[in-house]
């Protein structure tokens, strides 16, 4: 049934036409995927609603699955749909639900890998896991709702204070979204440190009110310039991690104030090396942020719908649902911010 | 020496020739005020500083000790300068005087009554005390620090989170500093309450999402129409009282929601009647805020140059430093929102 | 079938053998109690469990109820079983039910008025709301954790610190219990305040570290007398009331320093005269505490385990099931601290 | 004129009788002590007092700089009087002194390396530094006020809440301070981990209520028996490391539940191999503490006062001023829990 992808030559046509119930983008195993007709999902519970996909977003962690067809401990060890980034339209509620109703738009909080994710036409799941769009939120924003929770989650793990100093380091989506959420909450001096001009640029237009580029020097000497330059004073009040590189965290310890706060928001290794007696004598607090938690959620949708927080401005392009490996490719590639696969055409 | 103002009549020119070393705007005793030449102080230790004031605001404990001579405890028995809103221009510098230098622009956080006020020429005091305003921000703007201060250390006794609900009873300048500090502060929703509908309007412009106009009611009734009519749902995350009339801190107590937080930003009776058991049953915070505290003047500065709040609105109008008693009669009489005293004129 | 308890005279037998199923004490209305044959509880849902109660303690709010028939918007309009604080041995568990077996020993977290209570033969309620009994635990300790969670609440509510000086209005069982936590969370200072010298002895016996009797003053005469007699020098650190006296209410916010902690634990009128403005210029925390919360009772049954709190000697007697109504009066007439009421016997 | 004491032959009579006016003991440069006759040190200001030191401990960074001369970029470049842990009675009182006098016994938090300790018949220092002793407390106790507020802020830093599981490990005397200051602030649970039985013994008999002997095996399967024999649960609520020893914080970071809390108050390598990923899929808090904080050394008397805390079964051995030198030898050799050196004999 299913048609493998990504071994067919390019010439042939890559897709029939996706007319059966619930056309699924599935990984099959490492740099495997495919299209297939799954059913459409019944409702598990009197609680839980059927959505019609529109719009999802690739993040990072997709497409470590997709070349790796594993992060850490969770291997993919049966056919998967990929996609957590998603926004749709409510076709179908169950008998106990009260809070949504047919047509309504919302954003989900969905599964996250091991399970089936979100890139097929019609995703079922509990009512409390939808946040209902309202209607000066469109659907497109609705599917960056989950990646700006990630940021609402780290920047709450950071307690930032009105008038605080953030540096984030790396400039990519999850980066660029702290940063929004940094300045909605009151920090004044938000900072982007990343290695690539581009996105340095990108990060100030967006929400940094100044840039720091990273070079080959030792974390010590970086700290000490990045102080200097973007006068820190006695060092940076909060650093938030969302690059995962190794260099970046240990140039964050040295580059932080005596009590300041650090936040690790990315994925790398599992060990590095770490300057602990820095953070010992200067008192900091050092946190890690997984995911987001209670809450989170609301507030992003919240934030966004009182224009206290722009998404528009990262996506930065759209492909068919039948061309979903591209964005993938894009994302690989590191070309653009956040690209959208949009859902099934009926 | 001195010239009586208030008991002229006011056909006769008002003011001499303001020309000698330290004029100053002295209050001798209930409604009775006049001009006085005084000594340039002298600085009193080798980390004070000198200001030529240049700006200075009137607010409602101003023209309390205008009308009354005392403010509960507090009674003036010497006449004393009034004034305590002021920004100016450092004109001498003390031996161990580090932070600033002649020439430096700054906001003023003095003493306060019954200790003489910046109602004069010149003032002393320590650099500690100083706050330097950048470039882009005005010495009309700076007259404006000390008022925002006390928003800033309202906001931060309510320790307003991202995404609250925040309501504030009376839109006088105070209340109205406080919408924009929690705005600041990432408040989503800024509920402002007062009877007058021009000042509703105004705090709508200014901070305000929502207006809530008080009418003559039982405060349960007034809190259930607030709740029911800005959509606070299971009611409000924080209430701000910057209007002092107990019929309001009435109205907040009912108006929250469970383990809400209530602050006391308004000065008013003593003793009030107080519903307890509906604080205790809904396990409210409720707490005061009594002028600045550490770090609240520096805070008001940044966010003041970070363009995060504005206070430029407020300015309805300034007066020469010789017409300083038309600034507390416009107050008394609630005419515009924040009137300026110009310095004494070279 | 019920019989009438408190119409009938002192002489003639009081209670036939209760022999019957789920023999229950009852309130029919104000003033009048009778025991009635129940049918034994069914269990609910598969997670609930039936407890054969052994132990019952009365406090306050039963006996309002049993005076009265009401507190406040809570009417008793059916005859309603009475108690809530009790402990029991399970004798049958749901099918879904995995942490608790039959014979497990637990303290009972039950629904409170106006559902029906505790003071019956058999209870049924949901495995998460028994608490397990560890071995050196009895069960007549375990009747006391409802009342000790409850002030575990209060001191949590009030934030007390390691050092702090601690102030209890009230030395009835809620506030003895608030002095023993607030010790095991490591106050210093630990005050109790009564107009009763019997009370204060038997607090200064179990947990206040200091006695301060109330005499007819003024509120601030008595805070004045308070703070200097027992060296609180600028005042309390934290004030709980456990009392609900209008007068204790007004001296305590009087006895605190400036930045101090009151939080309302006893229940009282609902409107009272309030000094607002003493609060506003101290910058107090004023709290409310409402039964317990989330983690209470579990830290109730560990510190009492751990033997970081001790209950026994607050138990003053013990009637048996068929005297259950002599405990009413006795805390009626201010008897003794905590009265136990027995379980049926077989 | 000072005599060089570690190069003598152990026959030679060691010390000349110490007659001069304020006999110190001086490290030279690393493994060379001597006794010197110092002046007696003058009041450099009024808020000034000259205490009579009468007993001092011995910590592992004083043997430190014994053994190599200098701790990190501390260097010893001119000879230093050794010791900071120290009590006395004052002797001396500057013109501006108002709450000490004459005769008053006092615990003194002094300079710290690399400036001249308390190893002196007298040294002097700031009123604000001295903690007057009340008549409860001895002398003795009073040397160990100092390692007492260094575990007072280590705990303070790890915010423990009744009730919570504290891991420490290291059973040297921070360790055991800090198990007896988790203890007295509400701590239930408090497990020692250490390698050696001996030390693991007195800890239980001290303050801990579990023992966990470290072995040679992966840091994530000594937590996994951590937890599993201490019946941690879900991992612990806090964990303290009082070693410095790299394993250990590995350990711990593996031993901790969601969201618990890891405070370093161990000095060890500047950079080592840290689990970060655990930290931050598990959400962790982790800390740094270094010295004490405000309020730190207050609060260790108040404590001990109180009898909240006991110091006085840590003291395992005295020895004569003339001997001081042995007790940095018995340090070293990890010879008993806390040796204390007594005064200069007049």
């Amino acid at each position: 049934m299913g048609e493998k992808v990504s071994q067919l030559p390019r010439e042939t046509p890559k897709h029939p036409t996706i007319r059966a119930s619930n056309s699924s983008f599935v990984l099959e195993k490492a740099g495997s995927v495919k299209y297939e007709d799954r059913p459409i999902p019944e409702l598990k519970s009197p609680y839980d609603v059927l959505v019609n996909v529109k719009f999802t977003g690739i993040c990072g962690s997709d497409v470590h699955y997709w070349v790796h067809g594993a992060i850490g401990h969770f291997i993919v060890r049966d056919p998967m749909v990929l996609g957590h980034e998603s926004a749709g339209i409510v076709t179908e509620v169950g008998s106990s639900v009260t809070t949504l109703k047919k047509g309504d738009r919302v954003a989900m909080e969905p599964a996250t890998p091991p399970f089936d994710g979100t890139l097929a036409k019609y995703y079922s799941l509990p009512e409390d896991f939808c946040y209902k769009l309202p209607e000066n939120l469109s659907l497109e924003e609705g599917a960056l709702v989950e990646p700006l929770s990630v940021g609402v989650h780290i920047v709450k793990q950071a307690a930032v204070r009105p008038g605080d100093s953030v540096v984030v380091f790396g400039a990519g989506p999850v980066g660029l979204l702290c940063m929004a959420v940094a300045k909605a909450f009151g920090a004044n001096k938000i900072i982007t440190v990343d290695i690539n001009e581009d996105r340095l640029a990108f990060a100030q237009k967006y929400a940094a009110t100044h840039a720091f580029r990273s070079q080959r020097e030792s974390p010590a000497d970086s700290a000490a310039r990045l102080v200097k330059e973007c006068g820190l004073g006695p060092g940076a009040d909060i650093i938030i991690d969302a690059s995962g590189a190794e260099i970046c965290i240990q140039t964050a310890i040295h580059a932080l104030r005596v009590g300041g706060t650090y936040v690790q928001g990315g994925m790398g290794k599992n060990d590095i090396t770490f300057p602990i007696m820095a953070m010992c004598t200067k008192e900091l607090n050092v946190k890690g942020s997984f995911r987001y938690g209670s809450g989170d959620y609301q507030l992003a949708v919240e934030m966004l719908a009182a224009g206290r927080i722009s998404v528009k401005e990262l996506i930065t392009g759209k492909v068919a649902f039948t061309e979903a490996e591209r964005a993938f490719e894009d994302v690989k590639a590191g070309k653009g911010i956040k690209m959208l696969i949009e859902g099934v055409k009926d």
